[in-house]
This record gives C-alpha cells, structure tokens and sequence, in this order.
C-alpha cells in the first residue's frame, strides 16, 4: 500500500517515474494495435512515439487509477493505451488541417509523409483505440470523447480567420478539443481501478480541470517567442487563423487600429506585412497571457481541491505536482 | 408475404423501388447522425446524398433483411444508416488521397472544401456510423471492417506505383475496399430480421460475392472511355498509380516495350507522354476487361447460387436483379 509513504513527488521525472513501468507496456500496448500490421503507418507511429510529452494522458489515467486504489493492471495499461492512440489520432489528423511546418521541434507529420498516408494513419489509429475499447468495454464513451474531439476541431475551422471570438468561444474550443479526452482520462482511470461511481465522476471532473489548464497554458505559449527550445514555434496559431484566449483579452481592450493589425494577419495569414513581435506587443499590453493564466489557475485551484480530496499518497503528491507543472511547464 | 408474389423486378428503378420508403428515412437517419449538429459538414453530405449509387449498399442491406423475413423496421434503416456513413466517410477520406479532381460528373468532395474539412466530415460521418452501430449493438462488426477497409486502402497506397501487382494482389485490394462492407449489408440485413447465425452467413457470403464484382466491374469502367455520361474521367486509377485487374491481366501478356510504356504513365502520373488511348489499346489487345468481366461472372455466378437457395419472392428476384445488373451497368 502506498497510502503510508507521502515522499513528496517534486518534479516532471519524479511524476513519470512512478507509472514508468505502466507506460513501457502502454507503449507495446500501442504497437501491437497500431504498428505491427503496416509498415506505412510505423514512421508515423514512431514519430508519435518519441515526444515524451505525448504520453501525459496515459501518465494520468495511470495516476488516476492509483490514487482510486487500483494498480497498473492490465486493464489500465490497455485504456492508456486507448487515450494516446486517440490522442495521436487526433493530432495527424489536425496536423493536416493546420498543415504547420513544425510541432515540437520535429518535421510535422504532414511533412513527414503523404497527406494520404496521414489520413489513413488517423484512422488507423482511431480504429485500434476503438477496437480496444470494444474489448475494454468502455467504447460508449470513447466513442463520445471522439465525436467532441472532430466537432472541436470544426467548431475551430468555423472560426478561421475570425477575429469576432469571444471567451465562451475560447472555452467551446479548450473544452472539446482537449479537457474532454482529460476528463476521460481520469473516468477510464477510475474504471480500471473498479470504482466507477462517485471516485470517477471526481477523477473525471480533476482531470478536466487539468485539461483545460493544460490547453490554455498551450495557447499562451504560442505568444511566447522561445528559439532556444526546440517546440512548435509562437505565432503559429494565429498564422493559421486561430485567435486564442490571450488574444481575445488583449482584443478586449485594444484600439481599432491594434484590431485592424491583428485582422490584417488573419487575413494574409502571414507576418509579412505585420511582423509577430507587434502582436506580442498588442497581447502584452493588455495582459492577455497574465489574464488567460490567470483563467487556468482557476482550473488547477479547482483540479487541486477534488485531489485533496483523496487520502495522502505517493501518487496524490504526484497529482498535484502535475497539476503545478501544467501551468508552470512549456510542454510543447 | 411477399412470398407468394414472384412478379419479377427487372431494372434497377424496380429493385430500389422495393425499399424505396425505407431508403427514404435511411436518409433521415443519416441526415440527423451527420448534418443536424454541423453546418460545414452539411455541404459534403448534402453532396453525397446526390448519388443515387450511394445508396446501394443501404438498399442491398433492407433487400437482405426482408429475403431473411424481415421488414423495414427502425432496426433496418438506422443499419442502413451505418453502412451508408461508413462508405461516405471512406469516400471523403479516399478523395482526399487520389485528389482526384472528377468523381460521378461532379467536383469531388476533395475540390468543394478545403482539406481539413474533408478529413473532419469523414471522421465526423465515421463516428456517427460508429455511435449509431453501438446503439444497435453491432459495433464489434462494424469497427472490423473500417479497419479492413482502412487496411486496404493502406495496401493500395503502399503499392501505389509498382508495376508488379498480381492478380492475388489486386484481389486482396478488392475485398478490403469493397467486399467486406457488401458482405456486413448482408450480415447486417440478417441481424435485422432477427436471423442470426446461419442465415447470416449466407446473406454475408451472398453479399461479399456481389462486392467482389461491384468492385471488379467498376476497375473496368476505368478502361471504358465514355465521354457521353457523367462520371470519373476513364484512366483515373492509373493516373493515380493505382494498377488494376484489367491492366494486370494485360501486362501478363505484354511486351517488355509495352510494359515500359505503362511504367512510363505510372512514373510519370500523367497522359502526357503516353495517351491513355494507348493503354486503352493495351488493355484491349490482350482481353485485359474481359478476362476482368469474366472473374466478376465468378463471383456473381455464386451470388446467384446462394440467394437462389432462397424461398421465391419479389425480394429474391430483386437480388437477382441487382447481381446482373452488377456486371452489367455502369455505377460510377
């Protein structure tokens, strides 16, 4: 029982290192669904696999499930596996909808290969978590997480090149994009713990608070030039038509003139006439970045709450620890 | 009962005719599943409700129901629902990879919307027909065949180019593409009627066999140049690198000059230093359709055999119908 030892879980390493052994079987979990029957899916897949970063979800669905008494069984290992093959399902797919020349530092998926071969790749991948959670049965509400996922991404596309976008519609976005597969994260945690009920309405609601964090921690950084580290470069959202939270506060306040700036880049979607450093200048004198991270401590002050909830353990102090990082780490 | 009228069904309007109310609110089915909750995902399925051809695989399912004793229940239309969804959503996703600027006379889905909006209408129609398969308990089936289709088309793709396809190759390609969803319409049709197990195997086998000369037939129409009707510009598939039956029949038999000069097209992806009137000539020299034809007869021969072992009815005859009609129209 872990419930004794409380050594605290001070930093991203120690966090992972606790569900290390679970995510090595997730992994082969994963290629045996998703990489073992088709050598033109393997590059992809193993791109996916080389960013750390990418296997946060299954890390928490793991903690989740610990914190709810449950251990790395296998049912645990084959839902973590199910959120990052989602997850992964859902990032090629986008990827070909931003078609952005970099993600993380390394060529984009869709530079990597055919635009084909992505399609397929997604729904490759998306048909492995769906078969597993079949198995699992937990497919309802995979199923559902999925359909939030592609109506997020649309709601989006909608919303290309607006700038008209109010914070409820940031929210919309944050919420089907990302915290809804974190909340399914913490349910499927639950359900591999065998406690359904209660725990797993409280796992679901921390983890969708984290997730919700998490993405507008993500939108900020994108409003935070950093050549040093190799990530997704900042201005990359906008370049594509997006307008974010930060942007959205900074919006709030700004003069018609900042407006017509900011609408010139949505229009030519490039920073040729309008150069980012300006629209940094416009977020960062209205606060926008202050404002939104201010918004995603409201999700970690509530994420933090439903985890004290819970009897004090190892992997307790490496839910909050997470939680912190979220908003204090660049994790693209 | 139908039983007892055996007036025959002679064309195709008179086969769809039979289900023709049902095809109807397959429709509404679909219509609430994939257009109610999106308008950028409504134009592509507006689209696809166009083609009448579309609904083959709907029709052939609440034939198979009713042959199997059943009716138009809610059951049978919303699995009418699932199969149509599901080959729309193929399609999308198809498009996208052949980028193929012509399908049935009309723009593809591919040229009406940009990409991203492609790939989220096909996921979006993937997960309508997944949620409304759950909802009709036959998921597990229904996730088998995505990822077969899916499987096939990474097939295809991965041999996009090469010259050396075999026959056994293209047969592969043939039933994961095609096949598999025809013979699920006949198992779905039984599942319908409340006829499992043996009957269901039946209308499955029944259905793959029709599949396999669907599929067959329409790698001919690719060597038929018909300028007269709307549908995809004949050469397509070659155009795209794609090597089918009928040209693999041909090369069997073709010189090494002649093989260098398809190899050139398929190099090249284009007509331009070899008119495709050429390989039309190929084709033809060494009976390269016809041979096709006559594989296709294979399989609807055994179509026929299966649905003959069938109680006579009007159902029946519109199966036999649709099986001739099969290697003797043009669906495209």
């Amino acid at each position: 029982m872990e419930i004794l030892r409380t050594r605290q879980v001070e930093n991203e390493d120690e966090v992972f290192d606790l569900v290390r052994e679970d995510l090595h079987s997730v992994e082969k979990a994963i290629d045996i669904e998703s990489v073992a029957s088709f050598d033109t899916v393997t590059p992809i897949s193993k791109h996916l696999q080389q960013n750390r970063g990418e296997r946060l979800r299954a890390a928490l669905l793991l903690l989740c499930t610990r914190l709810a008494g449950g251990d790395g069984s296998r049912r645990a290992i084959q839902l973590g596996a199910v959120v990052e093959m989602m997850h992964a399902a859902a990032l090629v797919h986008d990827d070909m909808i931003d078609a952005q020349q970099m993600r993380l530092g390394r060529p984009s998926r869709s530079v990597l290969c055919a635009n084909g071969i992505c399609v397929l790749a997604g729904d490759w991948l998306y048909l492995g978590a769906f078969r597993v959670a079949l198995q699992e049965g937990v497919l309802d509400r995979v199923i559902g997480v999925a359909q939030m996922m592609a109506m997020g991404e649309l709601i989006q596309l909608n919303r290309i090149g607006c700038i008209g976008i109010t914070e409820a519609d940031c929210m919309e976005v944050v919420n089907h994009k990302t915290a809804c597969l974190f909340s399914v994260c913490g349910k499927l945690g639950a359900v591999a713990a065998g406690v359904e009920t209660r725990e797993g309405d409280r796992l679901s609601e921390f983890a969708w608070n984290l997730g919700m964090a998490f993405q507008l921690i993500d939108d900020i950084m994108d409003f935070v030039p950093c050549e040093s580290t190799p990530r997704k470069p900042a201005g990359s959202d906008l370049k594509v038509g997006k307008v974010t939270l930060p942007l959205v506060y900074a919006l709030e306040h700004a003069s018609t003139a900042e407006r017509n700036m900011v609408a010139g880049v949505l229009q030519d979607r490039s920073y040729d006439a309008v150069p980012f450093t300006e629209v940094l200048a416009l977020v960062d004198r209205y606060n926008g970045a202050q404002r939104t991270r201010a918004r995603a401590r409201q999700f970690t002050d509530r994420a933090r709450q439903i985890v004290a909830q819970f009897p004090d353990s190892r992997c307790r102090h490496a839910l909050h620890t997470l939680n912190d990082l979220v908003t204090e780490h660049d994790w693209r």
